[in-house]
């Protein structure tokens, strides 16, 4: 079938729209091995260049999700609502947000996946918990949905597998920034995975996929119509990543500090975020007077985080694994902290041993950077900044080179006007 | 090293500039099998979407040859020439070209490929000559150029090897229409293959690769460009290929044909685009007053076809191969011809079995088509326009519609100018 590809990678390489029988087929004939790696990196790359119509991007995430099983949760009492986040530094909102949103009376599916480079994974934090299982069967899974509200877990392998080797294609060909691809990414899974609604966390800044605000906006509308256009109600919050969310990157690290969000404390930014993503949740799937605030306050939410990690064979009262060394960043001179870039935060946790270079490769469960600081704060000379945690000492030397020009202070008293972690909603 | 190979991808994508060390890399990387075919698709489709400067494809150029050997010509006594076609239908040229050449004095090496697709081969064309082998060894080569001044044969796979895994993958990824990688893919095999001067036939219109004037153009001075600054004395002509060139196309049709040039006979484009050529070879080979169309008459070109068919094997006298089935279409009504489409002759030529589909299909030595009018030459209802020869009749209803519309018949005493054979010299 070369002669069928080459006129499907013509057409868009010719800056011309795919058919819809152009689409179905390819994504048929890539998941059964007939389109070669070299063909789709190539249909790939012209996408990225010549971009896709709404159309276009709408019959793509169908073709994927149509490349495998759907997920049903209909028989549920409880409506369903999923959130996802584009990936970010220190973004470990899911492991409050699921919890909380399920003690104000809706179920929450979160099918979600392992870091790779500079960004955290939502299964590699919670696997610091000892004994927690990130692998459940169809079934298992719709247990535990059943009888918690809420469940973290591994995508299962039935799930838009033309998106799965796709995924994995764009990740070693420089095809991975665009927003036609990333949007129907996103979308085949979650309405293959069968969620009732949706609220999306697009992430903005240093730490983000998306460095600006209009890319940021495009994505988020583009998921939102398709969504929507797929039954699955849907809407976007724009946030904040030029700053790590939080006080902490790294997988057990932020496992402690979720659990903090849970018992009523917490960074402000994270229980803010929490807090709008859970009312956002709650609205789209009809429960829009819940209070989650309230569920924060009287302890129904970590009781429900204490039912999801026990139902997954983890110990909520077993201590967290901790790196075996530290080293404290010193603040070199007082003043108030005006910058502190997300990227550089997350490539130096991911490089101390919290993320993965490869899919192959181990993560350090205490491994990641305690920020003693956020933008805004003053800072005093000789006092710590940050600390950093490690099993691998001899990776202090690369991360601080990472870290050196990652922050700025300015003399006390200059005027600074702290960016709100929601910048925009998308509906 | 996926690191490296995907820094590579993004600056090309990013519509930068690729620099010296990218390209030495990426090229070197590419031919030993660290960087993936799905990679430099990906890669390849970025440079045919966003191009390269000619200081990009100068490296790339040099990159591709220092992939693999170079032949060395210098310890001949004669100044080498070569001619380098970009490919059309009916385009035997080289067959009556290199022998004459050689007759009036210079050294032909001329390593040829074969056929894909619409265009014909000229390997597959001499290879309809019963006992010829195109498979020399460097030293037979040199042998033949040295006995006789002349010698066609395949090129070795030691030439470039980077090219010819990259012009492989072209084929299958759509990524084969890009000026840059087509000028850096000939010019890196015919200067790795050591000739002092070089002529490039590059053809203009539906037959042929470029389609407008302009993109032939800057073809033609890229390559131009390139030869001159590899030492290689390079001049280009742009000729026509909206019209096939003589009145066949297909392998042993053409040998016929081009015998007939040598013998002082022949069609009259066919004619005079080997003289052009010639003259154009004897000057940038400093053998500037030479007279070609002399050799043609007084038979020494003839005696060096002998003698270069005689060297590798084949056999001048014997007859050629013929078709088992013929199949004539008829003049719908009488007037004048104005036009006949290259690129419908040169697919139904190609499906009839003149060409291959795939690179391992075999051709068949007698199919192809029979031109008994060209444009400009009047026509009468009822008599032969073409004939059609195949070993396999199923194909005639194929070959018959793709030629129902290749042609137009206007009434007689319609002005009409016929377009002349060279086009433009570019030097």
């Amino acid at each position: 079938m070369t002669t069928d590809v080459i006129s499907v990678i013509r057409t868009k390489r010719d800056r011309c729209a795919l058919t819809h029988e152009q689409i179905d087929w390819v994504i048929g004939a890539y998941t059964r091995g007939e389109v070669a790696d070299e063909q789709m990196s190539a249909l790939a790359m012209a996408i990225l260049l010549n971009g896709m119509s709404r159309p276009e991007i709408a019959r793509w995430t169908t073709a994927m999700i149509d490349s495998g099983e759907r997920m049903d949760f209909t028989a549920l009492t409880r409506p369903t609502a999923d959130k996802h986040s584009t990936g970010g530094v220190g973004d470990k909102i899911t492991l409050p947000l699921a919890p909380l949103v399920a003690a104000c009376g809706a179920a929450v599916p979160q099918l979600s996946g392992r870091g790779l480079g500079h960004t955290g994974g939502t299964l590699d934090k919670l696997e610091s918990i000892p004994g927690w299982q990130a692998s459940l069967t169809n079934e298992e899974l719709i247990g535990v949905l059943r009888d918690v509200g809420a469940v973290i877990c591994a995508a299962g392998e039935g799930l838009a597998p033309a998106d799965k080797k796709l995924y994995a294609l764009r990740d070693v060909t420089g095809t991975v920034e665009s927003i036609p691809l990333i949007a129907s990414s996103i979308m085949s899974k979650k309405i293959a995975e069968g969620t009732g609604s949706l609220v999306l966390d697009v992430k903005v800044g240093s730490g983000a996929f998306m460095k600006s605000l209009a890319d940021a906006r495009e994505l988020a509308s583009t998921m939102v119509e398709l969504g929507n256009d797929h039954g699955v109600r849907t809407r976007a919050l724009l946030t904040d990543m030029a700053t790590p969310l939080g006080a902490t990157a790294g997988n057990a690290l932020e496992v402690r500090e979720s659990v903090e969000v849970l018992a009523g404390g917490g960074p402000a930014d994270v229980v803010e975020l929490t807090l709008s993503l859970a009312r956002e949740m709650l609205a789209a799937a009809g429960i829009p007077d819940a209070d989650p605030a309230r569920a924060l306050a009287d302890g129904s939410a970590m009781d429900h985080w204490r039912r999801m990690i026990t139902a997954q064979g983890g110990d909520p009262d077993a201590d967290l694994p901790t790196a075996r060394e530290r080293h404290t960043v010193m603040v070199p001179v007082s003043g108030i902290l005006t910058r502190l870039d997300a990227y550089a935060v997350g490539v130096a946790a991911w490089r101390l041993g919290a993320g993965r270079a490869r899919k192959e490769d181990p993560v350090q469960a205490g491994a990641g950077i305690e920020l003693h600081a956020k933008p805004g704060d003053p800072v005093t000379a000789g006092r710590p900044l940050m600390t950093l945690h490690t099993d691998t000492p001899e990776r202090f030397a690369y991360a601080q080179e990472v870290l050196e020009g990652a922050y700025d202070i300015a003399p006390q008293g200059t005027e600074f006007a702290v960016t709100p972690i929601v910048l925009e909603r998308v509906i």
